[in-house]
């Protein structure tokens, strides 16, 4: 057994794994498949037409199908999340300059900036949303700042009215990296209808995929005409080139898989619900261990199911009890530690030094996204639940035993 | 009928349409399909594995087969050509100053430099090879140069012995862009060996598709360890991130539809050759039509089929040609016109004049792309030929009738 650091009652652990311990790897998500047969039908179509991508007709009945189930008015698939990102910036001309952004995410948020010649400011997150901190965004404005780059973590909400009136304030853009989001509400609105543009991400890891892909939602057409020539090399037509445009492309084959996921998405969801209300039923009153509250008016997805361990009354660290679900096949996954901003290529910015960043620091600490997928069952669930509230018990015995000792 | 602007011979011109006309619209190009049943194999084991992405083992075996075929040591998979460009420019460092490039070349190619902040210095081309020609590149190079970045258009060779040469003499990197260069030999290589980065596409118009797709060949493993960081985010492992890296990777949806094309890969390159050698002797001695003569020492695949027309002795220009070939259902393409350096986003750069590209600027108003691909009927081919020789002998006879009226 890897070993806890939790010396003398590492026997105690022992015995906890020897009774919980699952036959297989239970990962932090997986894809539910669609009906194997329904894809192979829409494949026979792309064998007939032989047309495997730019805007064929199934990109577009997906285009169609998602602006209307996400209730978007302007929305255009792409590869993937990044690169919608990096046309997102490029859509906006954020090519220069300052962005205000979150160091509590997935690195390609701030890579895209990179791409874009942009230099990330870190704002610390709040201990709440666990997003981009408002009250902190303005003392970070400068004359170079562009733009604000938030992202809807584990798709709970940022503070979208207070980030919009910062941003109308000082004429910047807001853009938001909603790759966790899909199909979260927001005051009965799609949480995407917030900022100038929100991007998707469809990596096989969301709860809805394309294998590979994203999308972008923006709100006004003229903008989706600049951002569909961007994805297409700036091409406006056979002998026009209107910009520095990239390839963003979504073909057919991915295009023929969201499709299909469309059919299992209502299931998806709501499966996600019922694990996350068994999780915290389960979960509730073991010390130490917090689930985020909800945001207040927000309908979740629930596309990941992060908690936040408290080392002092759950008696081990987050790190430790990583390790003990792995050693039960649990594979838990620390998002998002570390900090992005502490990677080497942002950590000699001055916005990085962790002092500057004490909320977002903890909490990086703190988290573990526990399993959650539409397929899972909630009996694993369960098991999960009754390791962790083992490993506290365990721990905490350990801890007493060492006071008394 | 469109106006051909030929004015009182259009009448003559109906005729050849109405007797050559075809049934049905011939694309320039057409992706073969493999066994669809055979590719429903491979997706049963994707649908049992439920991993989409992220290297996974139909992506590692298409590496494998397509560096044992392509007869290169170092090959990584893209998510398409252009990004794997971006990464090419990033993995050398290429993210400021200048690089010297061709005018003559799909949009992709100049764009990836944009992304780069690179400044594209456009150097004209030999009227033979069609690429960047190497006596005109030295001028040049200035202070501010960090590469050659040329194109092996239609997958033509460069003259890589002597821009390999130039570079080397000048401490500079090449890349080549092979996005046509799939399977191409010169003198018993593989093309892609030469320079430091060489990239593929594998475009749904390529000869080799994985509907959206691309690669890059490099030469050492510790350049294609770090190119495989920089396509991955620049994650190193679950807690390191060692650069600014970007979203580069292929799906395992796209590595099954290339593994199943790689089966049909020879056919496809030997019917092109077939094909290209029956264009080659249908349209030798047209006045006024030059086919480019192969590069010497090279094994063409024939991804494209470029036919220069010289419109003092066709009697016509290649746009009016291109306008007559679609009347007859025949869509060829004017690639690459206009030039790159003329679009709006290049064209105020001092190397962006027309007079500094005098070779680029008449090649790209002469040349036309016929229809070339595996499965295209050999009787087309004979077709387009006779559309070709009757629209000259029409379009001369006019000229002759005006000239004595």
């Amino acid at each position: 057994m890897t070993d806890l650091g939790l010396g003398k009652v590492a026997n105690d652990f022992a015995d906890l794994i020897r009774r919980r311990k699952l036959p297989e790897v239970v990962y932090v998500t997986r894809p539910t498949m669609p009906n194997l047969e329904g894809y192979v039908q829409m494949l026979a179509g792309i064998w007939e037409r032989k047309l495997l991508t730019n805007q064929g007709p199934l990109h577009n009945e997906l285009e169609e199908k998602l602006r209307s189930f996400l209730g978007v008015e302007h929305l255009s698939l792409f590869c993937n999340g990044t690169i919608a990102l990096l046309v997102a910036l490029e859509a906006l001309r954020i090519n220069s300059g300052e962005v205000i952004t979150t160091p509590f995410t997935f690195p390609a948020t701030t890579h895209s900036l990179y791409w874009n010649r942009v230099r990330p400011v870190f704002c610390d997150i709040d201990p709440v949303t666990l997003n981009l901190d408002p009250s902190k965004i303005e003392r970070l404005i400068g004359p170079d700042t562009r733009a604000i780059l938030g992202v809807h973590v584990y798709g709970r909400p940022c503070d979208v009215e207070a980030i919009d009136r910062i941003a109308s304030i000082h004429g910047l853009n807001v853009i938001y990296d909603a790759a966790h989001a899909f199909g979260v509400r927001y005051k009965n609105n799609s949480l995407l209808s917030y900022g100038d543009i929100s991007i998707l991400s469809f990596h096989g890891t969301k709860l809805f995929t394309t294998a590979e892909g994203g999308a972008l939602v923006c709100s006004t057409n003229d903008r989706r005409q600049r951002v569909n020539s961007l994805k297409n090399f700036g091409i406006a037509d056979e002998e026009t080139v209107i910009g520095p445009g990239i390839n963003g492309k979504m073909s057919e084959f991915q295009a023929a898989f969201g499709l299909m996921q469309m059919e299992l998405i209502g299931d998806e969801i709501s499966n996600r619900r019922n694990l996350a209300a068994l999780y915290k039923e389960l979960l509730a009153g073991i010390p130490g261990i917090q689930i985020p509250a909800d945001v207040p008016e927000t309908v979740s997805t629930y596309a990941y199911f992060p908690v936040l361990i408290d080392a002092t009354r759950f008696g081990m660290t987050r790190d430790q009890l990583f390790v003990l679900l792995r050693e039960c096949n649990i594979f838990a996954r620390k998002y998002f530690y570390p900090l992005i901003s502490s990677a080497s290529c942002y950590s000699a910015l001055p916005s990085a030094t962790t002092s500057h960043l004490p909320v977002a620091e903890r909490i990086s600490r703190q988290v573990l996204c526990l399993p959650i997928y539409g397929s899972l069952d909630p009996q694993t669930v369960g098991v999960i639940s009754k390791i962790i509230a083992g490993a506290q018990e365990v721990a905490t015995r350990g801890t007493a035993a060492r006071a008394t000792s």
